[in-house]
């Protein structure tokens, strides 16, 4: 099959990536911390550029840059969420050619250091490896604009020595695997939560109430595979947050061995592992509410 | 907006990922190497492993692993395509509850060590950093079966000392960078291209094509913006092979910045650079043939 | 100059890195876990090894991973210290070659996961990016062992947004750097300190105590530079744990620039930082007691 | 044992890391590239600035960070061994307080971009992953100043798919490996070589030959263990450049592992391999010229 038909720039977009923007708020004595990367994609009126190198549409990414700084100080950086919007607003708004902006924020996470019982005024400690993320997308002007809020959470690290289980699998001439009844779940979570609106309700409250969810369901799910873990977590999560339209959770199966104790003479019963790098099992699972808005282009990167 | 709608599992899948599989052909002294990491996605019918727990449907990822390894002895592991075509089908042909497999595929270089100009047999370094890569997607069965095979090459770090300026762009009140006329330009190269066919010539030949063509239109295309650089590379691409539906390029802007030696009392004429991290400029291209066949599931994770 | 003297073997060394042993407790209900990466080296009689392939005196890399996984069963992994000292013992002890031999741990923090205020027995989120290290030498046998522990922290991200700055420093014919009076602090600390005895006192309260110490110390300094920061931070261990002999900190100077926000008419009063990756500053000091055991083979990789 | 003797601030340096510079010679239509990541480390009469935070000794990181890229221009960065010498021998001749200065750097390979068999003039692709590096330090001032130069290679992954064994190994309780006398060797060497003096040869034609016998060696060397195919690298290499007063080599055994395809009725006679992560075997020798000049401070950090 030779093809033959004219060459057609399908799709494009183009930003600036990993903007570390250190944001402090020092009203007071006792300061405050916002630490975050934030990303910048705007698509539009920019095939001249890649037809022709006409740059008469293209605003630099090192503008993008700057005002992604810029905005961090007005209108400010308090909720990751509101700070992306407004900056993808602004260049839906202000940017002529931009049809759509999509600002992508990682906020990293910080404890206050205590000396004695008292949290210090302006020195933290990271805390991590979880980090929290936030995708915001405006698309149009005027009543026409539309705007879709992701929020999510990634290399959340979770573990639990026992209550769970695979077995009873399906199996052709290629499986060797033993059932078990008593296994390791281990994973690194990535989640990530579709809103159905935009305000009205508290960007920090909602965060701090998902990941308790799903720290909660997976504890507390007796698994019979990552699979129904991650159903239950997805499950609660939208159950208890009705402004939540839509949840996706990624997750590794982070093998833990047994390791073969016996063959030294000494017991096992669960106690020692060998844990395995690659590879690892890979589910993912999406779950949405039957009556959520449409997604749009909420979730084009 | 509270929603009340009841809660549906709208996607999901699972496999196997990062399986490293290393393959020798040894029928002849001359010994040959193929290097490579595979990854099974598995797609159909499992939503009783996410609602109930109910794993009689699941193959485990235990099975496909083991699967990855055997296929590379038979049918065998000489083309990364044709290989995984052959993994993607055995899961879809033979395993009931699976609609569609996915097989992805890094492929790691490998060099024959020449000892005073003679190759040697059996001895290898690695060349990197970029790496050859393939995914490839099998749905359906029997006279419904289809197949979609994409091609690619990611870490491939380009850079060209000058041919590259980038001016003439749009301003608004936040834009303070300079115009320039010489430039270095430097990335690191992420595509991939989507196949009309899936047999009938040699993917070899036209990997080796399509990264020359990458390689020589990055360096003879005058560059007023990465993006033109882009849209050149794959339109060239893309006429070259009329066997490409569709190519898809992700670029970073590494940038280079002029270092300030007049402050020093020296010159500097685009001769000494600062090579920066973060953040980084990110352009992206997608182009098709006007008469590609349809996509179809080909870009589903 | 050539040299024409005979080649000695001079040094050698070798061992299995990186077990990731992950070993529960799970006498009660409540489980505990131990998640630890151990690393093993030997020194001994292995020159025929490398002079003429002669394996007689060499213990598989191999049996060294099966007996690190074995002594987190027995004698048990409780404190990563005394684990350390058990199996480097073992090895200089039992196997006949071995003069000495070297277990490093780098140990990862997980917290229970908390449901509605109550800790849960068997779940956990891991912490970091913080790891807690150790390093145990054990030489010689019988009468003449000696042992040597070195504890440690490493990844440990502080920062503080005042109470820091960098002035009246040397200058030369390229200094441009301007004095500053309030800068943002922040570094990855990676601190060692070794034990001048290895028994008679509670390794976890220590280690705790130390943490505290740094933390402390970090945040009420103030600071004129980051080396005297350290030089604060490592007094205090001392002087508080009179069971150290010396301690060692190595400080990235993770800068964060003041983002020129006067260019776009708002102020920015050390409110919004940009944050650097490379290059950084990179301070080192190492503190000892004057009457400190000494340092023997303690710090010999 | 609590120690009560003062504390005694015993060693410390610092200096700026990781300054990505990109040097290029235009002189001709014919461009060169010099791509690399120098480390500066001074020491020398800077307790001041730990004790008292003293600053009036400290030359900032930020100066040190401009004379590295001023270098680049003049004298120069054409070999890395000579831009180091140049800038090492600048901090201690200049800058009073220091007294010893050690130059790291990290050399990137890129290769022309070839057209038709024709080499372009301004456009490379990245060679790696290995790269080459050099360690200088240049102590004292006058007559009494003293240079040291480690020359160095890392990240040169090798595999070899036969010519290795692994057998008539020392056993203990706990051993349970088999002996091989037919397997895949591979690693990814750290090689450094510290040479006898510091001019009179080429830098670049010594590096080349250094890495041309490394893979020889590493090729034609029946291999009993991953120790004597070092010792028999590093050998070689002090024996063709008598230049070289010491080398040290540094060597994860990358395990592959035979994968077991009799379980599925199917034939693997060292054809089918899983190259696994960790743990990983760790193998370091070090070998010298008895009559090799002192090795002074040349391997302090």
């Amino acid at each position: 099959m030779a093809l033959t038909g004219p060459i057609v720039l399908t799709d494009h977009r183009y930003g600036k990536a990993e903007n570390r923007v250190v944001r402090f708020h020092k009203e007071n004595a006792r300061h405050e911390i916002r630490d975050v990367n934030v990303s910048t994609t705007l698509r539009g009126d920019f095939e001249a550029a890649y037809t022709e190198g006409d740059q008469r549409h293209v605003l630099p990414t090192d503008t993008q840059k700057h005002t992604a700084f810029i905005f961090s100080k007005k209108p400010g950086l308090d909720t990751v969420e509101d700070y992306a919007i407004a900056l993808a607003k602004h260049f839906v708004d202000t940017v002529d050619p931009v049809s759509s902006a999509r600002i992508d924020v990682d906020s990293y996470g910080w404890q206050r250091v205590s000396i004695d019982g008292t949290e210090h005024d302006h020195t933290w400690v990271r805390q991590g490896p979880e980090v929290r993320t936030a995708a915001v997308t405006v698309a149009g002007t005027g009543a026409e604009q539309q705007s879709w809020v992701i929020g999510g959470i990634k290399d959340l690290v979770l573990l639990k020595s026992t209550g769970s289980e695979f077995a009873d699998f399906l199996t052709d001439e290629y499986t060797t695997l033993a059932p078990t009844h008593d296994r390791v779940l281990a994973t690194s979570l990535i989640v990530q939560w579709r809103f159905a609106e935009t305000s009205g309700f508290d960007w920090d409250e909602v965060y701090d109430g998902i990941r308790a969810t799903l720290l909660e369901l997976f504890a507390t799910t007796y698994s019979k595979a990552l699979q129904q873990t991650l159903h239950a977590m997805g499950t609660a999560a939208l159950e208890r947050f009705p402004v939540l339209a839509e949840i996706r959770l990624s997750a590794p199966n982070k093998h833990h061995f047994d390791y073969d104790l016996a063959q030294f003479g000494l017991g096992n019963v669960n106690e020692v592992f060998w844990a395995a790098d690659r590879p690892y099992g890979s589910i993912h699972a999406t779950l949405a509410r039957a009556d959520a808005p449409e997604a749009g282009i909420a979730w084009q990167p």
